[in-house]
């Protein structure tokens, strides 16, 4: 069993010595025995500061290849005439370099854990498991839109993967009400039920979303999810920008969780998430960042920082209502949680994920309060290094194989665009 | 006359040589004589694109000393308990020493100009003077709060400087309708006009400015700025969160200019300006980061993305409102504009200040536009070096003196609170 051994490290506003054994931290911040050190590799970690590594709870990670892809054209213009036919030319290559990509800015801005929603899952899968850290990789179901897999396909996947890799899980991904068909939709309610998979769908994102399922359903669209009994402890909902109060009571009620993703809620005009009214009605909220071709990158941080700024907002600066340790948790161990990992806090027995900023940077300067320094001042410039599961996936700035990422990713996609 | 070329650079989406002679760009993109060659300090810039340097037109530099201080009090409880009483305490060595930490990191975030409203104006004059930058530097003017300088010795200050610097304008800042009287704001108008200073104030920052300016004058903040007979070309006003509709209007039409703070006016509760709005109505908007306290850094590239996704909320996602060249511009040439500086564009007769920022990182991967990669998707982590006035203030990283800064702000600190 690898140990690493934090040495100096500051932590809940004081120095200390921090023990990650095997896949967990197995002492943080108490006095250690010589036997306790044995075998560790030791880091010292003299300036730099410890914080749990970010958890991005819904994302599309190949459309890092359309990262400001035809910019600043009008919504249904840039889904039409851009997004929508670049996508159709992506084969599985493309995504394994896409997703290479993202999971390579994931880690430089901190990021240990992505849930992804798109098609080619197996190269994503394959990505994730070569690059060291997690994921929960959807098997994406559109009946309505065009998709290489189809639902018994993907159903088939699903039971064929699953428990394959440690730091993988599969989730069972309905695209949308919009694109998934009332029967496709609840025969995966079934599956993931009767299987005891997660459900990750978008929710509520736009005002027309809404305005539709009222015509088509004759209800709203968490009240939809109530009638397909999926609102439970196991469904996870990304967007839910326009939730009337009933709405917001039956997630409180339901356990269900809720993935804000403010960037691309401002990007595309949608709307904003009542981020502060969520918290304050018991619902348990998570952070994503969205594609990066509507947001436009995978920056944890930055999404952390966007998100904390609307919630004070709504929270009429009202510190008692969304303080800075609310914050970090959405972005951080309440992702996690969502997923059902134990992680996402610097703490005995959970898993080992974390990252280590420099704190003598000028963003860090004065120091008053660490955390507050972390959120509102703080950019991901100031990583050094991220571990997850006990590894280190960035050491000193150094991710392995960066620059050929890079490349790859530049010339795949000048070939797309001439296909 | 120094001469700088900058060899092979990426801008406007191809390589071209800029030739900075003397503290102006002599020759963008053109081919160069040997003649014009001769004497040049060459960079190769292989690699690295550059854009305009940050025009921060609204902060108050030496609160970064405040970075992070109580953050999460609800407003009055923050500024009654805290700021305000931690503020009486600072002496003209503290302030000398806020302003250089804050300059550092304007520098290592991209920005060459601040206009800075707060007291012991002369000893951050002092810093800018040493550190390279420009800035418009406030007497400021607030007879209802108890301030080191009075009316009559801030305006022999103004008579008695004025002109001595290169890189540094004095600018009249009464500091709000709330907290100078009639009289004395009056009076400040006059100077300013007889004198030929910009006026700088805030302005509609909060509902309860707008309510009391209506109680006490029976008019609107805009309208008082009228009535005061100031709202005109020489006159801006940051925030301006809470403007009606013929407020707007009355902006549009005087050619004054709104400085819009969006990262504070949400952190701190206030509201949102109406960005969009304004660019639509004609009215000549910049950006500030407001002070470190409310902020909680001085990073213009941040600010610039959250007033870009504001304003494309506002504009419901209609790239024809808001597009990235707009965008860019509220961060660079509105303000240099503002303050009547020639600069904020990479051309022939502006001002050489620059940044060149390592357009290799994945946050410019892949490139579809680059300007587009600058606003939505990297940090100020890209930027390499910094050119104000044709000299560089941050080259390939370094800064000089920045361990010394660092350390002497964090050991004041301290120093500060036992007082």
């Amino acid at each position: 069993m690898g140990k690493i051994l934090l040495q100096s490290v500051f932590h809940n506003n004081a120095e200390c010595d921090i023990l990650i054994s095997g896949t967990t931290f197995s002492s943080v911040g108490k006095h250690l025995s010589p036997q306790d050190r044995e075998g560790a590799e030791i880091i010292d970690c003299k300036g730099m500061a410890i914080f749990p590594a970010f958890y991005n709870a819904h994302t599309h990670a190949a459309m890092t290849l359309m990262r400001g892809y035809a910019d600043d054209k009008p919504l249904f213009e840039w889904l039409n005439n851009y997004v929508w036919p670049l996508e159709a030319k992506l084969n599985a290559d493309d995504i394994e370099i896409g997703s290479r990509l993202a999971v390579l800015e994931m880690i430089r801005t901190g990021t240990v854990f992505f849930a992804d929603m798109y098609w080619h899952r197996e190269r994503t899968m394959k990505v994730v498991e070569e690059m060291g850290i997690r994921a929960a990789i959807g098997v994406t179901i559109s009946d309505k839109l065009t998709s290489p897999e189809g639902l018994e396909e993907n159903f088939k996947f699903l039971k064929q993967h699953t428990g394959e890799s440690e730091r993988i899980q599969l989730v069972v991904m309905p695209h949308s009400i919009y694109t998934v068909s009332e029967n496709c939709f609840k025969r995966s309610v079934e599956i993931a039920q009767k299987e005891n998979y997660l459900l990750h769908t978008h929710l509520s994102e736009t005002q027309q979303e809404v305005a539709d399922c009222e015509k088509d359903y004759g209800c709203s669209p968490v009240e939809l999810m109530q009638r397909f009994e999926t609102l439970n402890s196991h469904f996870i909902a990304a967007h839910c920008v326009h939730l009337n109060e009933n709405e917001k009571k039956l997630f409180a009620k339901s356990g269900a969780s809720i993935v804000v993703n403010p960037c691309s809620n401002l990007k595309l005009g949608s709307g904003l998430p009542d981020i502060a009214g969520f918290h304050t009605h018991g619902i348990s909220v998570a952070l994503g960042t969205d594609g990066a071709s509507s947001n436009n990158n995978l920056d944890m941080h930055e999404e952390m920082k966007i998100a904390a700024l609307i919630g004070q907002l709504q929270a009429h600066n009202n510190g008692n209502v969304f303080p800075k340790e609310t914050v970090l948790s959405l972005a951080t161990e309440a992702g996690a949680k969502a997923y059902g990992i134990h992680a996402g806090k610097i703490a005995e027995g959970y898993l080992a994920d974390c990252i280590l900023v420099n704190k003598n940077d000028v963003q860090f300067t004065p120091c008053h309060d660490i955390v507050s320094n972390w959120i509102y001042s703080a950019n991901t410039n100031t990583i050094d290094s991220v571990i997850c599961n006990g590894k280190f996936v960035m050491k000193n700035h150094h991710i392995d194989g960066e620059d050929d990422i890079l490349k790859e990713a530049q010339q795949r996609v000048k070939q797309i665009l001439t296909r």
